[in-house]
C-alpha cells in the first residue's frame, strides 16, 4: 500500500492553476470555505486520494450510506475577472501521523507537478482560545512580495507567530522547496465550534485575491448543518472513547 | 517481517463466499458472535495470520499454554437455505497502530482475492455509554441497496453518525475501493462487560440476511467464560501498566 | 539504517545452545539476574546489538563516560551437571515502538538461527501491585511437556492469566513459529523497586531446569548498586520530563 | 521522501573539522550558543537539511515570512590559536520520533564522513527542577581521556547520571561506533526559560577546550529577544492545543 492511492476521475487540462487548500482543521474554517466554494462555483472533482496515514476508519454518511476517509481535488477554469484556473482540495481528513503529513502533502505536490501550480493558498482557522468578535483574517506568506499583497487587502499580517500545523503549513513549507510561492489565510475563530462568520472572513480575503466573486449567504446555513452532524458524531465517539478507556479492551484503545 | 505472514493450513475452493469480520473490540460483541459462530456451525481453521503491527506480547491460555496474538480465517460450506459459502476473520486482536490497521486489512483482502468475495459483513458493538435494555443493533452499508436489505430485517440505520474504526470500518471501505459490497451491523452494548446480549442481536440479524439458522442458548455461558478469563488478565494488566507508570523504568513503559 | 545492526566480537561454536533473556523491565528482575549470571558464570559477550528502535538516547556511566543503548549476547559452554551450552541476551533497554519490538526479536532470532537453539527460557518480573512476601515464582510454557516440567520443580504455572508484554513474551511467541520450545519464568515483585529477592527466586528455578549451580549471596548488594545507580539517573530523567512539559519548548517534548 | 534531504550550498574543503551539535533544546541553551557562534565567529552556512522526521509544520518568522523546519550546517575555518576547522548544526527543531532521531543524526554522520570529522561537541542544557545561582556546566565524554580534558578545565563530570536525549546524546553514540570520539557539556538551568547565562557557561567551557575567543557580551540580549519571539509563539502554540483538545476535531489533534 503506498502512501497516497490516487484515482484520478478526469484527464483535466489547466493553464498555471492556483492551488487552494482547504482541509478540515481548527473550527473546520478551511472544510467550510471548500464545501462553499465547491458549490458556488460549480467545481468539479477530478481526483481521489486514500492514504493509510489517514485515520483507521470510515465514516457512515446519509442514510447509513459509508464514506472513506478521503482527499478531493476539484477544478474551476476561468474563475472571475483574471480567468484564473484553480485546483481545490478539500477532503474529511488530513494524515494523522506526523511523518504521514509530510508523506501525503509531498506525494500530492508531487502529483501536482504536471499541472504548473503557480501560486499555493493554504485557508484554516485560527484559534484564539476566547469568544470573537469581528473576527479577523491573519496571514504569512513564503516572500515579502505575497506578505505585501496580504496587507493590501488589511490581512492582519502573523511575526513570529508561532506555527502553521499540518497541511496548510506542509503545502507552503514543501512548494517553498519547489520555488512555488504560496499564502495562508487564518480566520480568527474560539475554535471550539463550526465557525462561519470566520470562513465567510477568510473567502471574502481569497476573493479579493484571486479577483472572484462569491455570495455567501449560505454560509451560516452550511455551518448550521455541518454543526449538527458533526456534534452527533463526536459525541458518539467521545462516548466509544470513554467505554473503551473505561472498559477491558487495553490493547485496543481507538478500535471501535 | 512482512506486515502480515499467513501460514495456510488447508488449500480450500470456496463458491463466491461472503467474509465476515467478527475481531474484538467494544464489549467483545464482534468476537462472541465468531467463537459461537465457529462452535455452531463447526467452521475450519484454514489459515493463521501473524504481524508486527499486532501487540508486542503473547498471551497467558488454559494451563500456563502460551498463545501467539493473531487473525484467524475460517471458513463454512454450504451454510443455511441459499447454501452459502463463509470465509469468516476471528482472533484475540487487532493491528495497534492506525496505519498498521490500514495495511493488515489491505493485505488480507488481497489475500482473499483468490476466492472472489462476493460481499463483506463487519460486526461490532457500538458503544451506548450507558446501560442498555433491549439492546438495538444498528447498521450501515456501502451502498443504498445494502441499506435497504437492513431495514427490512429491522436493523436501525445509522445516519451522519460518527466513524465505524478499526477493521469494522477499514474492511467496508477498503472492499468498497475493490468493488466488494458490504455491510455492518453493531450491536448496542454499554461497552465495559462481555456482552452476550448485544452478540446475540448481531448473530440474529446476521442469521436473518444470510438465510441460515443457529442455537444461541450457550451465548451466555460463553459470555461469562469470556467474562472470567478477560476480567483476570485485564486485572494482570492494568496492575503492570500502574506498576510501571509508578516504577522507575521510564523508557520500558508498556514492556512487562 | 538497518532494524538492529550486530557487531559480532567472536566467531564461537555451541552445541545446540539454551537461549536465556533477561532484558530490563519490571523490577529490574530479568536485568538483575542476568548480571549476576554474567558475572559468576564468567559468560563471554560474543556481539553487540544496536537498534534505532532503541530510545533515543545515551546514558552516562561510571566517571561520565557514555554508553550506547544496547542488548548483548554472551555465551557459556558446558554449564553444570548437563554440559550445556547457554546464548544470554542482557543489556540496558529494550525496542521502544510496539512493531520495533517485534522486528527486534525477529531479526535476533534470525541471527540465531546458525546455532539451532534448543530452547528459550525469559526471565522477568510478574508485578503484584501490593509488597509481597515470599515471593513466588510463576511461569508458563509453549507447550505441555514444558509447563510439565515447570511444575516439577514448583513453578506456579499461570493460566488464562494475561499477556507477557515486550521481549519476554516475543521470543517465546516468535520462537514457538519457529518450532523452538520454549518457557517463561516470571519472579512475583511489587515492581517499583530493585528486587534481588524476586531475582533470586527466579535464578534458583533456572538453575533447577538446567541443571547447574550458582551462588547467589552477592544478589543483595548487586540490587544496592543497582537501585542508588538507577534511583539517581531516574531523578535526573523525571526532572527533565517535568522541566521540558513545564517549559516552552512544545515541539520537543522528550528531547533532553 | 528521504529520511534527510541536504541542499548542499557550498562546496567546502574543510581540515579534519571538530563537529559542534547545538539545536534547540532544554532551555534553549544549545541554540542560543549556535546563534551566537554563527554571528559572532562569522560562520557560514553550506548546507540545509529537512526531514520529514521534524515536525509537521512551517513556523511564522518575521514580517509573516513562512519558515520550514530545518536543521543547518555551518562552517568557520582556522578558528583560535590551534587553527580549527569547525562544523556547527544548528537549526530550529530535533526530528519528533524516537527512531526518527536515530536516523536523522545517522544519516547526517554519513553526509559528513567526506569531511573526516576530528571530534564532536555536542551542547544543551541539563533541567535542574529548580533556579540555579551560578549555573555549573557538567560534562561527559566518550572515553576517558576526553573526561580528563574536561575535568582540566573544570567542567563537572556526570556519573551514573540517567540519559542523554536526542540530538545530543546520539551524535555521541552514533560517533563512537564510527570511531570518533566526543564530548557533552550541559549547562545547568531551571529548563523554563531561555538561559543565557546557562549558555555563557558552556560557550567558555567550549571555547576553553578549543581554544578560542568570543566576546558574549550580546548573549543577554540575544536570550531577551528569543524569549519575547518564543514567548509569543508559544503561547499561540497552547491556544492550539487547549482549543482542539476542547473542540471537536478529535482526529485531527495536532492539526492546527
Amino acid at each position: 500500500m503506498k502512501v497516497i492511492e490516487i484515482d484520478v476521475l478526469e484527464e483535466v487540462e489547466l493553464n498555471n492553476p492556483v492551488f487552494i487548500e482547504a482541509l478540515p482543521g481548527v473550527g473546520h474554517v478551511g472544510k467550510l470555505v471548500a464545501d462553499h466554494m465547491i458549490d458556488e462555483l460549480n467545481a468539479v472533482k477530478f481526483a481521489e486520494i486514500y492514504s493509510p496515514t489517514f485515520p483507521p476508519q470510515v465514516l457512515v454518511g446519509e442514510e447509513g450510506i459509508i464514506e472513506n476517509m478521503i482527499n478531493e481535488l476539484y477544478y474551476i477554469k476561468d474563475l472571475g475577472e483574471d480567468n484564473l484556473d484553480i485546483i481545490l482540495i478539500g477532503g474529511n481528513t488530513q494524515a494523522l501521523s506526523p511523518d504521514g503529513q509530510y508523506l501525503v502533502c509531498n506525494e500530492i505536490l508531487d502529483f501536482l507537478e504536471q499541472f504548473n501550480i503557480s501560486r499555493i493558498f493554504t485557508l484554516g482557522g485560527l484559534p484564539t482560545g476566547q469568544p470573537v468578535e469581528n473576527p479577523k483574517v491573519f496571514g504569512a506568506a513564503t516572500c515579502e512580495g505575497n506578505v505585501e499583497l496580504l496587507k493590501e487587502i488589511d490581512v492582519e499580517i502573523r511575526s513570529n507567530d508561532g506555527g502553521i500545523v499540518g497541511a496548510s503549513g506542509l503545502f507552503l513549507g514543501l512548494g517553498m522547496r519547489r520555488g512555488i510561492e504560496g499564502s495562508c489565510l487564518m480566520g480568527e475563530t474560539p475554535g471550539y465550534f463550526i465557525d462561519a462568520e470566520s470562513a465567510e472572513g477568510v473567502l471574502l480575503k481569497l476573493s479579493s485575491l484571486l479577483n472572484f466573486e462569491i455570495n455567501t449567504e449560505k454560509l451560516d446555513e452550511r455551518a448550521e448543518q455541518t454543526k449538527l452532524m458533526l456534534a452527533k458524531a463526536q459525541q458518539m465517539e467521545q462516548d466509544l472513547i470513554n467505554r473503551t478507556n473505561a472498559g477491558n479492551t487495553d490493547d485496543l484503545r481507538y478500535i471501535g
